[in-house]
């Protein structure tokens, strides 16, 4: 390595910091990735793996493959704590280490606008662990409600709450109605599943907010049509093991899911700089924390604003990509001398467009003055998401796991793993009898 | 359903619960199978899930779809506590069942010889977490050499040891050493992964106690040709975080794999009856428990001989299966009033051979007089695992994996999924620095 070379770390793996890696491809620089997880994860298909349509190796990458190519880059498994902008320093569990340049893309979380307790009750959707958390959730309520005797605690059991409408709340919806109504039938003799409830509740005025209102409408539409129940200015007000609390109405339902709030990673509070209220922060025109133009913030973790119109750039996969790729050319440009941080061009983001799958052969997508719905919107959803998944392997995969869950209704990912405890109010079947009060279990 | 058809509960959907279970598909029978899980695994693939080469739902189905076509068959997910021999009834947690037959199924689980402490330093490989735990440690220990500065510490992380030298620990051994020397290499730039060492350790005099000895012979060539470093005869006499003791001599290994003993699942217990050393319920000729025509014991929680010969049958998936089919057909043939309890003809083990994989183009296969070795061996074992791989798109997509690892040395599904915490002594790279004293993270 060049003594003289100058190091840019890289904190996250996701969209932003990826596309700042590769922009940093040809620098004269020592190019460090910092993530907790050793793998990449596509997120837009995260609900996916949630209703075993996918597997989660299908949706991901380690992070270290998908830079291997790149001779300047090296890739660190670690926890990144903290950092000092003083002193130029990045904090890690092991150590510190200093950085020339700094990108942090360390994304998002949940947020539970201060009701973290309802975490345990209505988990969230960000990593492939809650990914695998969820399936379990919704696998293990059809396996309860089959041997449910109780009608009530049945029909909790065969209910489920989505809080928030945004695309993941959607999809989420659409796709365990889907699960419930197609693939599950034949599999169940005591139950009928397709008559599963999916109750969305949003608390503004209409679905899919950053989309707009003829395909809010159009969502609303679809995921009515296949019997998701979608309640708009709605506000949880609680939510418990044994149900929703919409202001005076309880639903009795066994699994909330969560798709509301995030807030940002804990990490942007470490600069002592001014944060937005979800706990981003607030960057300048050219992504760099205020006073700091060595250390740009990206992605998820950013409340950036595109200088061409002045409009917040929205918490996407495009507007990590486009942050991202930013810092990271910017970055390029200033080692090899072809600028300075003086001459910066703001940055701009290009809006390419929204789009979110409501169910098989439907879907809703914004591209520019074109709003369409229906089966070639499915269609072009499908293919946008296939030519941005990293790695050709998983391109073929997926691809080929769509083609045969089109053809035959299948989920073949119905994996229940991790605690698998059914909790029967009381058996449903005249074939159980109480327990003996004796002990039987002898040693 | 007929108030009169009789009650078969099958505890257990592995290899003998499923093979029982199709035995009485058209038997006038009510029958059920009860499963802690929802999924069967097909075990022997699940090193393959170990080593990054399949994910779980590839070798893994619900086991409702499995038998879903079954009009007699009811499933049911939940633990079973025990049996009553006397009153006939099967302990659920919510609730007990009366059954007419029962057919015990519920298979082993690792046995530590008394040393219950090693279990969390060395792991065995039974379920689908167990493999995506050896996983996670696998693919932990490069990311943790990658960044480690103690050459002790580094070391260590880099070397591998199997305690067991049957099947499960020769392909686990073989498929390390290959993911280390050929999937891994290009994606670290401080560590050479070839030099990764994998040690395994058999206390019997030869590797596949259970094959003829001249493939025990070449699987030992096999692997030491491969650079797996085999110790026969060799007794580990104590196991920790940091190390492997065989008798006075400690070789420090961060990662210690179980692959030596198992024991019966203690359900077998719970009959009051004899049991042998390893816990499996010592059966008759015809699989019952003494004095109890109507309680089968089948697979890995038998102690059955086969009525021919007078051998053990072999704790095996070809054992398993065809104890399995003998009991479902037997009660299949009473229940239909071919047959009756006191003219069931003895339970016989065919042999239909034996084999495991080594690596790449490497395997040992003996076939009745036929022993042999090699590339052939190794497509043979591929073409009868795909085959007894429980589903079609399974088989497909098992296929293709293998295909396109074999064409690229790739192990697609490196994924670290739960705890990921790296404990690395003293970070290597020059460019760390100390911590500061001083708490940098504010509020």
């Amino acid at each position: 390595m060049d003594e003289g070379s100058k190091r840019v770390y890289i904190v996250g793996g996701g969209f932003a910091g990826l596309a700042a890696a590769k922009a940093l491809a040809d620098a004269p620089a020592e190019v460090r990735v910092v993530d907790r997880r050793n793998h990449h994860v596509f997120q837009p298909l995260l609900y996916q793996v949630a209703t075993a349509s996918l597997s989660p190796a299908d949706i991901s990458a380690p992070i270290r493959s998908v830079l291997r190519g790149q001779e300047n880059c090296d890739v660190l498994m670690a926890e990144v704590s903290g950092v000092d902008l003083e002193t130029q320093r990045l904090i890690l569990a092991s150590g510190s280490v200093v950085y020339d340049y700094l990108i942090l893309a360390a994304g998002a979380t949940h947020a539970y606008f201060g009701r973290d307790e309802w975490e345990a009750v209505a988990p969230g959707l960000k990593t492939l662990e809650d990914a695998t958390e969820l399936r379990r959730r919704i696998l293990l309520a059809f396996e309860s409600a089959e041997y449910e005797g109780s009608e009530d605690a049945r029909r909790a059991d065969l209910t489920f709450g989505i809080v928030g409408g945004g695309p993941t709340g959607v999809e989420l919806a659409g796709a365990i109605k889907e699960i419930a109504g197609q693939t599950l039938p034949r599999d169940y003799k005591h139950i009928d599943t397709r008559s599963t409830r999916v109750v969305l509740f949003e608390g503004g005025p209409r679905l899919l907010a950053g989309f707009p209102e003829d395909l809010s409408a159009r969502a609303r539409r679809d995921l009515e049509r296949m019997g998701v129940e979608v309640h708009v200015g709605s506000m949880v007000t609680d939510i418990t093991a044994h149900g929703i609390y919409v202001g005076n109405q309880f639903i009795p339902v066994h699994n909330v899911f969560w798709a509301a709030g995030v807030k940002a990673s804990p990490l942007g509070r470490s600069l002592g700089v001014p944060l937005d209220r979800a706990g981003r922060v607030v960057v300048g025109p050219d992504l760099t924390v205020p006073g700091h133009p060595e250390v740009f913030v990206t992605g998820d973790l950013a409340a950036a604003t595109s200088a061409d119109t002045g409009a917040a750039v929205p918490g996407v996969a495009q507007g990590a990509l486009q942050m991202g790729h930013y810092a990271g050319a910017t970055i390029a440009d200033e080692l090899a001398g072809r600028s300075t941080p003086t001459r910066r061009k703001p940055f701009v983001y290009r809006d390419k467009g929204s789009m979110a799958v409501i169910g098989k052969a439907k879907a809703v997508v914004q591209i520019g003055r074109f709003h369409f719905g229906g089966f070639f919107a499915w269609l072009l959803w499908g293919g946008i998401h296939i030519a941005f998944l990293i790695g050709f392997r998983n391109r073929l995969q997926v691809l080929f796991s769509w083609f045969w869950n089109w053809l035959l209704n299948a989920r073949d990912a119905r994996l229940i793993t991790g605690r698998a405890h059914l909790d029967i109010r009381q058996p449903r079947s005249s074939e159980f009898v109480e327990n003996t009060p004796e002990p039987v279990v002898r040693d």
